[in-house]
């Protein structure tokens, strides 16, 4: 096995559940915990003919974490050079150059790789925050297109999600509580209908801070749940068993 | 003190955490925790000019078990006569004659009582099921009216309750999760901003049963936080410290 080349400042970090090895850098990207919930979360369909993108995908975590979940394709987008470059090599150190394909460039132009209406899942982890005149921003270039909606916004992504997706296919986000009902509005005029959600609490008796949402392209509305709420940590500051799972196996 | 008249199949229930007498029918209408949740998540005014409206009343579980945060006036609205009635005599019996009125009839037509625009907060317990022609309603006609959508409808609600607050007055529902979606869609074509929002669910690992929803009438969109989750048994069927106090105090 050829080692991959590390670029300065990066290492090889391991999803121990899984058994991926991810190549990230603290000063240009590391996934978080909202990639291996969201990576969980979605449903994919094991069928090797099944198609699955990635959009907003980083250093390709949400996507090398849900690997093991389909024999099909899964495609990485992502806009900025330097993650796109960590996320393929990412792929080859895992073996899934067969598997999955990182494409570079912006979402909104997805249907020069993947034809439209022919995706059965699409998960996203999209910027956080809006992009607002007085919004504390990173200094770091990197690290603030992929927390702020610098380069993209939620009506994009939900729009791109959805011309992406097949009927019946599924769309999975992570995201804020206080953009959920953006997010749902914006869903309700994208044809895609919600119908789970997973609100995610950092500990006991605190508000949620991370909302788990999957939708249905031209699903029928009505019959939204919500699952059983997921809290990180426990009272002592140890993960909660469900988060542990996730993370070590 | 003179004790109520009780008609046949009623008895008195007690809530104990507030030291409320309230008079029930198994047979009619009986308070439920979804009526006790309501309250206890309602944020009154406690200022003796302040005017609060709970709508569907049903027995005036929800109005009198506010009436302990507030020196203002609680107008409940039942279209029921048998369930105002009781209403009526539990307000007696709790003495609160001077504190809450029971309006006997529709809530469509509640400005005939209470001007437009001039109500600090409302608090509603709708009918939970939508009244399709396929659903299963209850023979019992009392019952069959305080759960399925037969004489009211969701919209007629949230467009009752926005046509009554003044800016900035508080709205505060419990509802089905799965109708939550259309209660936020109709929220928001009725100036009504959700700002606060708590799942309850039945007990732990089990999805949402139940969900209470805080708005504010021309609130300025954004903002929406999602509480934490309130659970209500544990894993022996015994309620929840939180629940066990809401209701034994």
């Amino acid at each position: 096995m050829t080692k991959p080349t590390l670029r300065s400042g990066e290492r090889i970090d391991q999803l121990y559940s899984q058994d991926i090895q991810i190549i990230q850098s603290p000063e240009v990207f590391a996934f978080s915990l909202d990639a291996v919930l969201l990576a969980a979360f979605a449903k994919l369909p094991a069928r090797a003919n099944s198609q699955t993108v990635d959009l907003c995908a980083g250093n390709g975590a949400v996507g090398l974490f849900m690997s093991h979940q389909t024999r099909g394709q899964i495609a990485e987008v992502e806009l900025q050079p330097r993650l796109a470059d960590m996320a393929r090599r990412s792929v080859v150190l895992n073996h899934l150059e067969d598997q999955m394909t990182v494409y570079e460039g912006d979402l909104a132009d997805v249907t020069q790789w993947i034809p439209k209406d022919s995706v059965d899942v699409v998960t996203c982890n999209p910027p956080y925050f809006a992009d607002l005149p007085d919004s504390q921003k990173n200094p770091n270039q990197y690290l603030a297109i992929a927390r702020h909606e610098i380069t993209t916004d939620l009506a994009t992504v939900v729009a791109t999600t959805s011309g992406l997706l097949k009927m019946n296919g599924k769309a999975y986000f992570v995201h804020r509580p206080d953009r959920l009902l953006q997010l749902l509005t914006l869903m309700a005029q994208h044809r895609l209908a919600p119908k789970r959600i997973r609100l995610v609490y950092p500990k006991p008796r605190k508000e949620a801070n991370m909302v788990l949402v999957e939708a249905i392209k031209d699903g029928k509305p009505g019959g939204l749940r919500f699952l059983a709420p997921l809290t990180v940590y426990d009272d002592q500051g140890q993960y909660q068993p469900e988060v542990g799972r996730l993370l070590y196996g």
